[in-house]
């Protein structure tokens, strides 16, 4: 069946997407690979399962033939658990006749879109982390090498409802990350998303937004302009080939795929039952790190971030630098190292600016010995705190 | 010389002090302990060990007598370690003939304060868990008996200068816990303290203000009519004997009482290096559940909660119900519970609202097979989520 499709004009499609001299058997693989991303859909196991046991193209050709019993004896071959995919080939075959794979590939050629495959350079790595779930292939519009260079990223989400003050500070730490080399991931929502992407790109630094649908399908369409900016200056990566809606199911499987190409992800706003909590959740079944930035507990735009906080375990962060941190950047000042002395805290409450007081006195009354104190005040007085007068020790007034 | 000070008078005001009959035992120890809430300074570790090796009256005469050789004597047969005994005495001797215990009675018997010493029905037991840092008395005016009650409080504490957002959350969660049966601990500072006291009061609650100086020298003197109230309702308990000025020492030691008496303690607002963080390390440092408000990262008054949340561990908590969780209330609600059905949502997402669509069709846009999408829709007919119409099904408009 595959080989049969290889002619020309499909060779040459599958080259037009990509940027590499590609032999027969990398076309057949990411023909194959391309067509998987129509046929099933984003996070399905089985697709993975089969794909990873006999290859693409072969995992392709078994289920054209509906073969269930030949599925079946490939997975076994391979080691593989076969239950199941009776029912995952009666999820793919209605897809059959309808997925239009050469017609994707040409859309894909016409807006400049890559095919990245599982191996190719700059294919990002955490996604593989995702098991059988993890993207059979990626479609990529704009710099196709940032996704390369996603170990230094930080996944910026939240609510599409923000407030006034969750746009401020993710404005605030999206460039101060962009500052400190990394890039921005995000999913082009309005809100949060809207705002990461834009400081990113206002920063000078580089973005990834992750759509639901087709990366010809700039999805919500009050950001088409800036989604053509993150193609110029970022990318714009989906695992549905082109021409495919957005849907309630592929934002949630979107929300995977965020988690786990970033290195770390971050939700700034989120109200209590938010989609943002999906893709923490994802970062969490990762072992992602996960931060939320807390606010207001009576604004509902933080909800979800505080039940973040206290039911999953996400670190509060509250600047660009916490957030750096959870991807092991230097810690920022932390409380250790603020030893308390008490015998100098102790002279010194013992002591007044106004009424001098023999070392006696002042031993009685800081509850120390007479030579604890005299010691105290000899250090004090090398830092100008107290000062010896006829009648006694007086406290500084500046101190 | 402790037994010469036993004449009657002393006797007499003890037990002005004393809500029990008390013999001449329990007489001598409790002047002996009103007497070392005076020599030592709040917190003094070897004060408790000499106290626990030999008791308060023995440990009394044995410094009176001056005798570092006989201290050290008493503390090895009672198989505890001598070391530091000696500068212990050097601290307590300027202060044996300052501290005037009878004066400190009188004034106590007048105010209507009484001398709780361990082992009372009432004592606080959570302050033992200082060990040998555990306060040896407490002054107390008010209702004695609900520092018998402290396993079910929660200390509220924060900033002085807390903004309107901290006294309103602190108002809110005061009375909530006041609501559920919680007393509310804290030290009637300005700011959060206050306003904790002031709600648990208006909510006809049980309140516990603990200062650093007496329980007569009521502090901050904007606060007196507030700590007058407190005594009327509440309780207003001191670690220090009656005239003892606050000096800063003892608002640190007063903040680890309030840290070991309350079942757990919550910091609403703090600063980045408020007074409050210290509470906030003896509770932590104890092992008690600690809570810390979150609020604007762009509010410098809720920048120590944000540490406490991130380098001590401190619970996020944003209502009252979340604060009485710490102790082992019910929680609320958590996200548990919310699974979400794949398949449910991919049959929606294939579903229009304007054009009916068969099951094939819908099987082929959901990417699942024929007989689960049947079995959806049946499910979602039920719910009323879906329709069949001549064309095929169709989802409801409200759904």
């Amino acid at each position: 069946m595959i080989t049969g499709r290889l002619e020309a004009e499909v060779a040459q499609l599958i080259r037009a997407v990509t940027h590499d001299g590609l032999d027969r058997d990398a076309i057949a693989d990411r023909f194959a690979r391309a067509r998987w991303t129509g046929l099933a859909e984003p996070g399905d196991g089985d697709a993975g399962r089969l794909i990873r046991a006999v290859g693409a193209p072969q995992a392709l050709e078994l289920v054209e033939a509906e073969d269930d019993a030949a599925i079946e004896r490939a997975l076994a071959t391979a080691g593989e658990d076969g239950a199941g995919v009776r029912d995952a080939l009666a999820r793919w075959r209605p897809r059959l006749r309808e997925v239009r794979t050469e017609l994707q590939l040409q859309q894909a050629a016409r807006f400049g879109a890559a095919l990245l495959v599982p191996g190719d350079e700059h294919w990002p790595l955490g996604v593989d982390d995702l098991g059988d779930h993890a993207p059979n292939a990626l479609w990529v519009r704009g710099d196709a090498a940032l996704l390369g260079r996603l170990d230094r990223s930080i996944a910026m989400v939240g609510a599409r409802a923000a407030t006034g003050y969750g746009e401020h500070v993710t404005i605030e730490a999206s460039s101060g990350l962009v500052d400190r080399g990394f890039s921005i991931v995000s999913g082009a929502a309005y809100g949060i998303d809207g705002a990461a992407h834009r400081a990113a790109l206002a920063g000078g630094g580089s973005t990834v937004a992750f759509l639901a649908g087709g990366a010809d399908r700039f999805y919500p369409s009050g950001h088409e302009t800036l989604l053509s900016r993150i193609v110029d200056r970022g990318a714009v990566v989906s695992e549905a080939p082109p021409g495919t809606a957005p849907t309630k199911w592929r934002f949630l499987q979107r929300n995977r795929l965020i988690a786990a190409a970033a290195a770390a992800t971050v939700v700034v706003e989120a109200g209590w039952r938010s989609g943002s909590l999906n893709t923490a959740g994802h970062a969490a079944a990762l072992g992602r790190p996960l931060g939320a930035v807390p606010g207001p507990v009576t604004s509902s735009a933080s909800a979800g971030c505080h039940r973040l906080i206290r039911e999953y375990d996400a670190v509060c962060v509250t600047s660009a630098a916490e957030m750096a941190a959870l991807v092991g950047d230097p810690e920022p000042e932390t409380m250790s190292g603020e030893a308390r002395d008490s015998a100098r805290i102790r002279v010194l409450d013992a002591l007044s600016v106004s009424s001098p007081r023999p070392v006696s006195r002042v031993a009685a009354l800081a509850g120390l010995s007479v030579d604890a104190v005299r010691a105290q005040l000899g250090l004090l007085e090398l830092d100008e705190q107290v000062r010896e007068t006829p009648g006694g020790w007086r406290r500084r007034a500046s101190s």
